[in-house]
Formats: C-alpha cells, sequence, structure tokens
C-alpha cells in the first residue's frame, strides 16, 4: 500500500507473553488504533525484561536515535518492583538518567493521599522517569508513562495501557486513516488467488489481501482491500467481486 | 532464571496482524507449548509480508545462519496467494532457491483427487518449498510447512499451525521443562515489592515476576515464580507467602 504515513513499531516487553502465561492484547489493541489515525505499523516486537534487549531494540526503532521507524511505543515494565526495568533501559538507549521527576511524584503523592496510604519507597519507584522525558496521563492508577525522543513508553495493564494510549495519540501528528473494505467467500484460497491477483496488479497502489478460515461450515476466505482512499478502495472492491463473480 | 534449555524466537508474518484485523495467537499458543517442552522463548517479532524484513529477521534468529537463537519458528504466508511470500524469503535468507517438491506435490494431488478438485497453478503453490527442505505434515488441509537450517516454518490459519506445532515439537530435542507456581494477592504490586525483590535475590536462580490487574473487585496482583526445578519453585513460594503472611 502506498503511504506517506508516519511509520511506527511496537515494543512489547514481558517475560509473561515469552513463558505463554499472558495473550498479548496491547499491540493488537494500540495496531487498530494506529491503523485508524493514520500510522503505519511496521514492527512488532515482544522481548524479555532484559536490558540488553530493550535496549537494542529501542535502537533499532527509534528513528531520533537512528532507528528505522519514526515513532516507537512500548508496553510494560514500568511498575514498582525489581523486574520493572524499562525506565533504566530507555534512559540508556536515550544516553541519559533517570531520576525522580518532581511532577511524577506529586502525582503519586496525590494519589496517595487521597487513598491514605503512604508513598513508600517502592511506589516512588514509579516516579523514576529519564531526564528531558515528558510525562503521559494515567487516569486510571496514576503512575505515568513518558515520552523521550520518538519513545513512547506506557504501562502492561490494559486497562492502564488503553488509557494512556486515548491520551497520548490525539497529541502526536499522524496522516491518512487507512480506509478497508472485506468481503467474505465461502471458497478455499486458491480458488480466488487468480482473480485476487489480477486485481491486486490493477490496484497496485492498494494492499490487497486474503484471509483463509475454517469454522463450522467448513472453508471460507475473507478477502480485505486496504488503501488511503476510500474512492479507491470501492473501485478495487468491485473490481473484485466482479472478477470472482459475486 | 538460569537455565541451559535450547533457546527460540517466533516470527509472525502478516499484514493482518500490523494493520490490527487480527489479533494475534498462534505465538501464544506455541509459547505455551515450547514453555511445557524445555524450550526458552526469547523473541517474538511480528512483520509485514515484506520480503526484506522476513529475510532480515531469518538472519537475526537463526543460529545456523549465525543468528542469536538455536531455533526459529515461522507462522503465516505459505498459502497460495499472491502476498504468501514467506518461502521465498526463507530461501533466500538460506542461500537456495525454491522448487516444487515432489512429495508436497504428491500430497496436494492425493488431496485434489479425494476432493475432486483439480491441482490448478495456484494449488501447486503450495508445493513451493526451499530445496534442501523437510517437510512438516499439516494433518487439516494438506498443504506442508517445511523445515531448514534452524527455521521451520508454519502456516498461519490457526487449526492448521496447531497442528503443525503439534506434530514438529515432539521431533525436536527439547529441555527440561519450566515450572511454575502463582499466588493470588488482593494488593497492590507496591505493597508486595520490597517481599518479592528479597525473595528473588535469595532465590536468583528463578525467575519472580508480579502481574497487577484490574477486575471487578478492584486490583490485584498475580505474583509467579518460575524454574527448572520444581522442589525449588515450591521452596521459593513457601518463602514468599511467609515474607508476605500470606
Amino acid at each position: 500500500m502506498q503511504s506517506d504515513n508516519p511509520t511506527a513499531a511496537i515494543l512489547v516487553i514481558g517475560d509473561e507473553i515469552l513463558s505463554g502465561r499472558t495473550r498479548e492484547g496491547n499491540a493488537h489493541h494500540l495496531a487498530g488504533v494506529l491503523s485508524a489515525t493514520g500510522f503505519d505499523l511496521r514492527e512488532i516486537r515482544v522481548v524479555a525484561d532484559d536490558n540488553a534487549q530493550i535496549v537494542a531494540a529501542i535502537r533499532a526503532f527509534d528513528k531520533s536515535l537512528g532507528g528505522a521507524y519514526d515513532l516507537l511505543f512500548t508496553s510494560g515494565g514500568i511498575g514498582p518492583t525489581h523486574d520493572d526495568i524499562t525506565a533504566d533501559a530507555v534512559a540508556e538507549a536515550h544516553g541519559t538518567r533517570v531520576e525522580i521527576h518532581p511532577e511524577a511524584r506529586a502525582i503519586l503523592q496525590a494519589r496517595c493521599d487521597r487513598m491514605g496510604t503512604e508513598l513508600t519507597e517502592n511506589r516512588l519507584r514509579m516516579a523514576r522517569i529519564p531526564v528531558g522525558a515528558k510525562l503521559i496521563d494515567n487516569a486510571v492508577s496514576g503512575a505515568p508513562g513518558f515520552s523521550i525522543g520518538n519513545t513512547h513508553v506506557m504501562a502492561g495493564v490494559p486497562e492502564v495501557f488503553r488509557g494512556m494510549v486515548a491520551w497520548l495519540i490525539p497529541q502526536i501528528p499522524g496522516g491518512r486513516p487507512v480506509q478497508s473494505d472485506t468481503v467474505l467467500v465461502r471458497r478455499g484460497e486458491s480458488d480466488v488467488a487468480e482473480g485476487l491477483k489480477a486485481v491486486a496488479e490493477e490496484f497496485s497502489d492498494l494492499s490487497l489481501g486474503s484471509y483463509p478460515f475454517q469454522d463450522p461450515a467448513g472453508w471460507g476466505t475473507n478477502l480485505v482491500v486496504r488503501g488511503l482512499d476510500a474512492a479507491r478502495v470501492a473501485e478495487a472492491m468491485a473490481a473484485l467481486k466482479h472478477r470472482l463473480e459475486l
């Protein structure tokens, strides 16, 4: 698909995904948001709570560090426990250090006051932010994320991640949202391959994909046309239906 | 966690994951199988149906090509349509070419005969296998996956992927399965951080993690102990419960 939308990558940080304990859902959520708001997501990477892996991925992705993509979003590893090492790794990748951020501390203090608890040393860990970063609002549980360079660092807890995404994305200039249209055919992929290929060649500025599935009624295939121009997508879908006699 | 189990990566190939259309589930399934059979999954990467991205990832991962991990498993892009480019990319990464594999062709022919359909040119695309590769059985829909070097190439359709995993994994020498134990506490992560850290330091050969969540009853945290020795895991869990007065 031809697009000059900003490119993006997602870095998911957490042993629990790699162990099979947790099924990742944050990347899927953000992928949908990015598609709808005009960002071109090119890669998702899941790594362990491992400093070297996190630093290497940030450097590979963040354009401001010579990486491959305009924007990098991360999920996970910014809580209060010993295995939450994302802030330190992000600081290292960006050539800076973490410090207690006064505004983050104030947010945590206000939350503790409201809940009648102490701002313990462990809670205060969540105010450790790389120097030079801006905070990302967390309406769900207080402890903020942060942005530094082109790296946007968010929490792994799904409700918190979604809240941060909802706050952050409208502040980043996007491009043109992707338009898509889908038709379901009760045929195998092989039977639509030729027609699909012909239409894909005719509409080389769009992306045409086929996604086979199996359900209680047997095999089927979803045919999807994607592009930045709704009229052009509709034109390709009409051509596809004509070609496949739908 | 200390382990000399074989290391592994998963490469998921498909625009539909990056567009947010499809929630990835194959990597989650395989992650659980690998954990249970003694493989140490270190990284998951999702890329587009893009030759350069696929080739780069295979080279980065497959030890036989100088990559970082003992084993690489891929999902997606081996169907009959124009956007199924995985076989070609795997061949390129492994310095070989694709050819019609006689055994794969025979499998597809037998299936067509059974179903009273023709082995069309598009269907035959699914017999295009890198030279030197061994086939991976597909009990669900016929068209095989394949293994070359340390790269194991499987289909993206979940039912087919799972069938291939079930056939393949018992044939690869694994290590010691991961043992894990979980306790759920109705406290925030900050309140267990100190105790968790102390036990993690005492049991540095194990992996201790905390996974906060929010549900209708409020906040809670799952504390997970993982390791290769069940007795050692039980010992650490007992220490953790004692420390947190559970």
